[in-house]
């Protein structure tokens, strides 16, 4: 098993990003060795604040109450829930950061905070979000997002998106992209080697024969088919509101839905508290929180780690599954 | 208690309609006196396939082993899973038949089996289905279909539509009008005197404050305002992806959703095999089962009870609550 350190990128200092690591370290032994990215003296601070005993250190730890930081300094210092342009710098400078010690083998995992896309903006400084960024960074085209629980995973062909574009974003191209990226990550990362992914339609019914669209006669079953010749394991389109019944879903690994509304209402339902989001189709296990900065709890003790033990236990789990790790 | 019976049409006399019924009355006892409408020889002639002991009569019955039935003689002899356009007329007039009864107050609620589009169509009838041609005959413009299982209700603004069609059909007039309905009906089929409705919004996020698509600043924002301005309860637009949590579902008795598969997947995931299919805005109760007519099935004693044991369930559920009755 590999002892390079999970990589923790805290996100955003003035939300609750520091809090949540800070809490969930004082409280949980790390099932890997945790290297955290930020500024130490703002953790020290965050820790005082919330009365915490967490001991800070230079190298990655995975004992309880100690915390390895690779240490970056706040360019100004830090209110919690006061957001400020000039930290914006400091916030991707420490994402870069574990994003190359990933892309490098230093580190095994990449854990992400929250961060606040709109103050990154006012900073003058174009950034889309984690996943845009995370893939320029590495070099690659195109990724894809997967929710997942204990129980159900679902990758999404397209995000966020306005619905009204959603049928001309699914092109063959982008589609097959997808699906490759998936079932490609389903075995490197997940260790599944023989991936079955059930793949919904676009449209009702998926499409009822081509009654209620025909994006499934025109983009989906062409794809599939052709996938299929390569060897693929692929079920669908399949209608989405009857796909995510107990026997479809013991016969598939993965749900591809076509857009966000279409798959993550049921996964959040199935797993409140617990999904995890996994990017697909970096050279890297990446999993993030599912919240965002909750400013006006940063700093409180109220801000709730769920979602990063999740996140975490994800990670943890994916690289012990790496068989070439 | 009204001791009007439940009227149900048992739908294509080919396909699993007759068997479920029969099956249905030999293992239960109804909450309520049931007469079904179609053709008593062809009721005992399935019964006898079936290997079923049922008695058939010319009243209502709510005893184990006996059915009402009002007689309709067949077009045309039927073997099970053979459809036969000459039946599409007596399907329909049956149909009507129990639907008048309800609208006359002869019955109390209406319980629909399957019936096969298709068959319909190819006999020069134009049907679009059950829902269409219940609200035709009732003379109301506008139905709302929900979906119920004994946890979750949702009702959707849109049904049967290409995906791409969905943004434009949701006008102002057509969302005002869905609300309307789906609030009278809690109030008048539910017996809930303050209903509290969350609505979703159209696209990923609820929009995100217009990044993410304009629908909800544009046309669902202001419908809600509008309405609430009348007193109605109203939470949202919310992201669909976090409204089927707890917290939002333990604040509202019903959920509207935009389409399709924003709202049923995860509906038929959280009653799987009990969601029933309920026809909001007409003058009576109305549940389906939900499934079609399974022409494979028909005669074979294979096919499943349950989404009519829940349909019926349901509609004596609501016919008890009626505060009018």
């Amino acid at each position: 098993m590999s002892t390079a350190p999970v990589a923790i990128s805290v996100g955003e200092p003035a939300g609750i990003g520091p809090d949540i690591l800070l809490q969930w370290v004082a409280a949980h032994r790390p099932a890997a060795p945790l290297l955290a990215y930020a500024d130490a003296d703002l953790l020290r601070a965050r820790a005082g604040q919330l009365g915490l005993a967490v001991t800070l250190t230079d190298a990655p730890s995975d004992r309880q109450g100690r915390l390895g930081v690779r240490h970056t300094p706040l360019a100004a210092p830090v209110r919690p829930g006061q957001l400020d342009p000039a930290n914006a710098g400091y916030v991707l400078h420490c994402l870069g950061q574990a994003a190359d010690d990933c892309i490098a083998g230093r580190a095994a995992a990449l854990v992400t905070g929250p961060v606040h896309k709109g103050v990154i903006n006012d900073a003058g400084i174009a950034f889309s979000g984690h996943t845009e960024f995370l893939a320029a960074r590495a070099g690659v085209a195109h990724v894809v997002m997967m929710l997942a629980t204990a129980k159900l995973r679902v990758a999404l062909v397209t995000t966020h998106l306005p619905l009204r574009a959603v049928p001309d974003a699914i092109t063959p191209g982008w589609l097959s992209d997808c699906i490759r990226i998936l079932a490609r990550d389903l075995v490197d990362k997940f260790a599944i080697p023989q991936p079955r992914i059930l793949v919904l339609g676009l449209n009702p019914h998926a499409g009822e024969g081509g009654h209620l669209g025909r994006e499934e006669i025109e983009v989906i079953e062409p794809v599939l088919a052709a996938l299929r010749r390569e060897g693929m394991q692929l079920s669908g389109p399949l209608p989405a509101d009857t796909a995510f019944t107990p026997r479809h879903l013991a016969a598939c690994d993965a749900v591809l839905a076509m857009y966000h509304d279409q798959g993550l209402p049921v996964l959040k339902f199935q797993g409140f508290g617990e999904a995890v989001n996994i990017t697909l189709g970096l050279p890297y296990v990446r999993t993030s929180v599912d919240h965002g900065t909750a400013l006006d709890l940063a700093g409180s003790g109220r801000a709730e780690t769920g979602s990063l033990n999740a996140a975490l236990a994800c990670a943890s789990d994916l690289i012990r599954r790496r068989p070439h790790v």
